[in-house]
Formats: structure tokens, sequence, C-alpha cells
């Protein structure tokens, strides 16, 4: 395959028309621009590498059905209720997850992590059917998969022996969450989950809501467990709002615990409340980056899949108005190693995970937003011009 | 002329099959969908009041333009001598704001208010130049001019004046700009723009983006100006961030004072900082509404002119996901009645301002922003299919 006419940003800031060759799923020669016919015309539109989704929630997703009001409570228990009284009506998640990816694949993002709940209410039935949704779109997208304690574990009876279940059926992750506030036993839900990563070796990574100090000890604590069984960079935090504290002298000692033992920071940006600080915490050696969350469920009705349209609330929520830093609320929004894959780049040998987008510069595509005009997963187009095409 | 097969919320919050005839500008019949002929089929789109949007500066824009990056310094007084620097080498408004209005007409807006520079780099050929581009747009949108100072008024001779001839030759509001962090002396300031309202019967918007406690001291001094010259609800505060402080005691007697004189506080809902709370206002019956502020310009390369994306981000930086909290979002982006206008009502009578949304519900069209299917302004299309077709 062999794309034309496109426009590629240079390291040195300048952006270079040129033809891109790929086969056999990777980039085989990136030559200047020069006319030639049988490709797939890209009329000067901007190469990017496609995006990443850090943290999405597959199986709760409403994408493709008909608008639903939103019936949540104001806090994080109150919407987990909401969501296990609701969920039994609502279709499988083979069929809502699957409208929601290729959605997702339509606005060019090829890789992420979902978290898929497993509790005393429903088992392993989310997992199982999201298991199955992931198998069917093997080759279109990467997808890592959380087993998630949505609804805690402490005080869940059987949830422990049922995420040791999903780790031992295939499952890549362990998921914790809001280990005092929800499970009011920090030390116990934590014993758990590092128990679980060590036992099966598979990453971690805990949604921590907490706002106050308290949520920083947390983090803390998780370095230092992180540390203690030896699995620096493959433990996220998501969420992680307590880091956004203007104490300036506990976020230091916070950032620099979580850099040392590689704790990755995964923000969705929300707008409301604090949040990671992005620049603060890339200072000191944190890994941070950036994921959807919610997206048109039971506990949002907003999100769209658009990890561009992420870049864009990044950029809002941080402050962001220069070129430079737009480029780093995009970064957030296509950092494949922060998952532990292979990093994206549009370069000679690389994976063909790419988008282009009809604009002149990045931050224009992070400002506007349009439709991407081609996606591709390892060479194979899988959108055009918005629409998700299939491979 | 009808408009067919379109759906129309009713108060009772149910959603209505209609057909709506207009003539003379205004809704003459609203009838149960009766498959007419000949009319415009909105193919069951939903039917909503046009958009108003409260606060743009049409004189700044480079909407049109190349991408440029941003340049602008981190702080308001460093942003005003970079957009004095740059200014220069623009485009004239006429070029720039038409292209802006072309593109806010075809996402829905048909009122709204623009803050034009004056100041002692430039006098008052903005003004000027924004006069003549608001005649050209006469009966597609209702514009309201601000003569604003964006550099300040006592630190800068021969702005005062340059004020009062704007206001001579038809502006019909005079602006203000932190009278305390900008001008250094907040008395003054006030002074001259509450002198020159009262002088010429014209209204008041000043920006005020101080977000220290004196911030809300300048809100309850405005308020008491307000009541003493007889002004109330002809004076807007844009931005007001001091009153999202945490000081609950501060937060009520301003409020109170705001809600007592008719003060309106207008909101870009910005994400990064405090930003005045919604629902607590309106709680004390204070009036908030809602604009776009910069639209890709030398302050800002963010913004659209989309007062629905407007609305999606007043809900999400207000924590709204319930359906009536979206409806309010939505409602600060459709508050004409805030700038003095008539109230925006699709019913038998009112003036034919509408817009057709391809979506189930008003939260929809928030949470999606599909582009307008159709906009119309006393009852003459201007918009079809998100693009503008103009009178």
């Amino acid at each position: 395959m062999l794309l034309t006419n496109a426009r590629l940003p240079q390291e040195s800031g300048t952006i270079a028309a040129v033809d891109v060759a790929i086969s056999h799923g990777r980039i085989q020669a990136i030559t200047p621009a020069a006319g030639r016919p049988g490709g797939i015309d890209l009329g000067g539109a901007l190469l990017l590498p496609a995006l990443v989704d850090g943290h999405v929630h597959l199986d709760k997703t409403l994408w493709g059905l008909p608008w639903r009001p939103n019936s949540g409570a104001a806090n994080v228990a109150g919407r987990v209720e909401n969501e296990r009284l609701h969920r039994r009506d609502l279709p499988p998640v083979q069929q809502r997850g699957a409208a929601l990816l290729r959605q997702m694949i339509a606005c060019g993002t090829t890789a992420l992590r979902t978290h898929t709940d497993v509790d005393d209410a429903y088992g392993l039935a989310n997992f199982h059917a999201t298991m199955e949704l992931v198998a069917s779109f093997k080759g279109q997208a990467d997808i890592q998969v959380v087993a998630f304690p949505q609804s805690g574990i402490v005080t869940r009876p059987g949830v422990a022996d049922l995420l040791a279940e999903a780790l031992r059926e295939g499952a890549d992750l362990v998921g914790g969450l809001d280990p005092a506030s929800i499970d009011g036993d920090a030390k116990a839900h934590l014993d758990v989950v590092f128990g679980l990563a060590q036992r099966f070796d598979r990453g971690i990574d805990i949604h921590l809501h907490d706002r106050d100090p308290g949520g920083n000890a947390q983090l803390r604590d998780i370095a230092a467990r992180t540390i203690a069984i030896g699995m620096q960079h493959r433990v996220t935090v998501s969420h992680a709002f307590s880091l956004g504290t203007p104490d300036e002298n506990d976020f230091a000692a916070t950032a620099d615990a979580l850099a040392t033992a590689g704790v990755h920071i995964l923000t969705s940006s929300p707008s409301a409340g604090p949040v990671p600080p992005v620049l603060a915490l890339r200072a000191r050696g944190v890994v941070i980056h950036a994921g959807s969350d919610n997206i048109r469920d039971l506990w949002s009705p907003f999100g769209n899949g658009d990890m561009l349209e992420r870049a864009f609330l990044v950029a809002l929520r941080q402050g962001f108005r220069a070129d430079e830093d737009i480029a780093v609320a995009l970064s957030l929004c296509g950092d494949a190693a922060a998952l532990g894959l292979p990093a994206r780049r549009i370069a000679v040998g690389m994976p063909a995970d790419l988008m282009a987008v009809e604009c002149e510069t990045l931050s224009e595509a992070v400002a506007r937003r349009p439709p991407r005009k081609l996606v591709t997963k390892a060479g194979v187009v899988l959108a055009r011009d918005g629409r998700y095409t299939g491979a």
C-alpha cells in the first residue's frame, strides 16, 4: 500500500510532504511526495500516529442505543448501585461494545485498555462478554482487559476469587477501586490486588477517586508496594484526583514516589474538581497519559471515544495554549508505551498504525478535531472520512 | 414557509411530532405532523430555539486564516501586549469577523454580543470596522457591540474620550476590564464606565478576571453602583472567576448583591481555574448566561463559535450529568433575555429564530453536537446541514 501526498511533522518542527510505502503491516519507506499514481491520495492531510485510549469501559457503554436520561447519583457509591440496578436491562456487551469500538477506531484509536466489571452481582459475565468482544476485533485494535472490581473486593464476598479466575482466563491486568473510601480497608484491598498481580504476573490499574490528602498517602503506599514486588512501569493509577492538591510539599513527595516506582498516572481530564497537573508531573519524571473513561453509559451521558477531543479537553483543563503544550496534550492521547505496548512513531520499520487528518498543524488537529480522513491498523485501512469501514 | 416532520420538546417533558408554519418572520402555527408535501422536511430532527452567544470578540478572531502558533503570555497583561504587537499584521476585521459570523450562524447562533477593542494604539479603528461588519450581517444576527477598553482606561490617556465617541456613534454598551488589577484604580475605572453608561443611557459589560477575594468586593461595588444609577438588568460582569470562591459567606453575600441589583454574570466556562457555580447562583436569583469568549485568536487557539459545544463545556465544568441540569447548561447558551433581547421560545407568535438538530433529545444535542440541519433567522434560512448558506 502506498499513501501519497501526506504531510508529516518533522522533529525540526517543520512539516514535510511525503509518500509512505507500507507492507507486511509496517512502514517500508518514507520519501518526498512525488505525485505517484495508484496510491491512496491523502490530499495534503496531516499524517499522525494512531491514537491510544488508556482507560475505557467497553462493557458499560450505551453507544448505539436510544438516548437514555442519566439516573445516576452524585457520588461513586451511588453510581455503582445505579449501574447494578439497571445493567440487566441492557443489550449484550458484545453489541454495545462493538458499536463503541467501531466509533473509536473511526476516530483513530487502535490501542486501548478497557476495565471490565467483575462483581458479586454479575460474576464473570461482563468479563466473558468483553473477552469475546476483544477476540472479534483482533487485528483491528490492541485491547488490554482489566478485571475491575467495580463494587469493591473486601466488602463483596467472592470477588477476590472471581478476579483470580479472570486472570487465569486471560485478563491482562488486575484492577482496584478506591481502597479506602469504597472498600473501607485500603490495606486489605491492596493486599488482594498486589497479591493477585504477583501470583499471576500481571499489571495493575487502580481507580483512585479520593480527593483528600489520604489519596496521596495511598499513592505513596502503592508506589512502595510496586517497588516491593518489582513491578515498576506495570502499575497505573487512574484519576488520582488528589495529585491536584494545592499542597506543594505533599505533591512533590508523592510525585517523586510515583516517578521512582514507575507508577503511571491516567487522567480523563474531567473539568470539574482537581486533576493531576500534567506538566508538573512530567517535570518530576512521572508518566501521565490519558483515556476517555465513561462514554455514554449509566455513569455519564458524555464522551464520544475520540482521543483528539480528549486531547482538546486535556489542553483546556490544563490551561494549555502554546503549540508545545498542545503537543504534550496530544502525546498523552497516543501513549502506547504507557500501556507497555511499543511506542508509536511514523518511521521506517514501525508498525503502520496511522491516521490522516485534514488540517495544517498538530495544534489545529486538537483545536478543530476534524473527522479522520484515514485510519490504518498495521497497514490495514479501518476507517475513511470519519466512518468505520472494517478490515 | 412550512417546516414539516419536526420533533418539538414540550413543557411536559415529552416530544411532539409537529409541522411549523412561518410567515412574516414569525411562527404562525404549530400543528401535529401530518405528512404535508411542499415544506422543508426535517426528517424528525429536534427543533430548538436558535442559540445566543453572550460574549465574543469578532475583531480579534483569526478564523479563516492559516493556522498561527500562539505567541501569548501567561497572564492578561502579557496577552494584551502580545495582541497590540501583532494586530497590525492581520487582515481587516470585516474579513476575519465575517468568516467567524458565518461559522457561528452555521452553528445556530443568531444573536450575540461582541466586545470590540478601543484603545490608545488603535483608537476607534476596530470599532468602526466592527460596526461595518455588523451592518453587513443585518437581518442575519442581532449583534450588540461593546466599546471595550482592552488596554485599560485610567492608565491609557484618551481612552475615556474614545469610549464616549464610540457610544456617540452607536456602540450598544460600554465595557470595562479588571478595574483593580489592570488599571490599578478600581474607583477611577468604574467612575468612567458608570459615568459613560449614565450619560449615554447604555448598558455595561465588564471583564473581571480577578480571582482573589477582592474580585467579589468589586462585584458588590458594581452591584451598588448599578442600583445607584437605576440600571438593574442592564449590567453584566463577564468571567467573574472570584465567584468560584470556596468561602460560602463571601459567595452568598456577593450573589445576593448581584441578584438584588440585577447584575448578570457571563461565563465562558473555562476548564482551568475557578468559575461561577451555575446552580448556586441561579438558586440565589442571579442571571447567569454563557458565551464563547476568544475564538481562535491571539489569546487562544481554541473555540469554534458553536454554542452547543459551549453548553457541553459548561455541563462538563459544572459536573452536570442529569437531563435537567444539561437543560440548564443549554439554556445559558440561548439566553437572549440576559442580553435585554426578547426571550426565545418555539411558540405561535414568536420570531422564527430556530435550529433543527438530528438527535433524540436535548441532552443528546449537547452531548453529541451534530451539525445543524437547519438554521433560520426570523424565518429566513441561513444554514443547512452545517453549512452557512446566507440569506
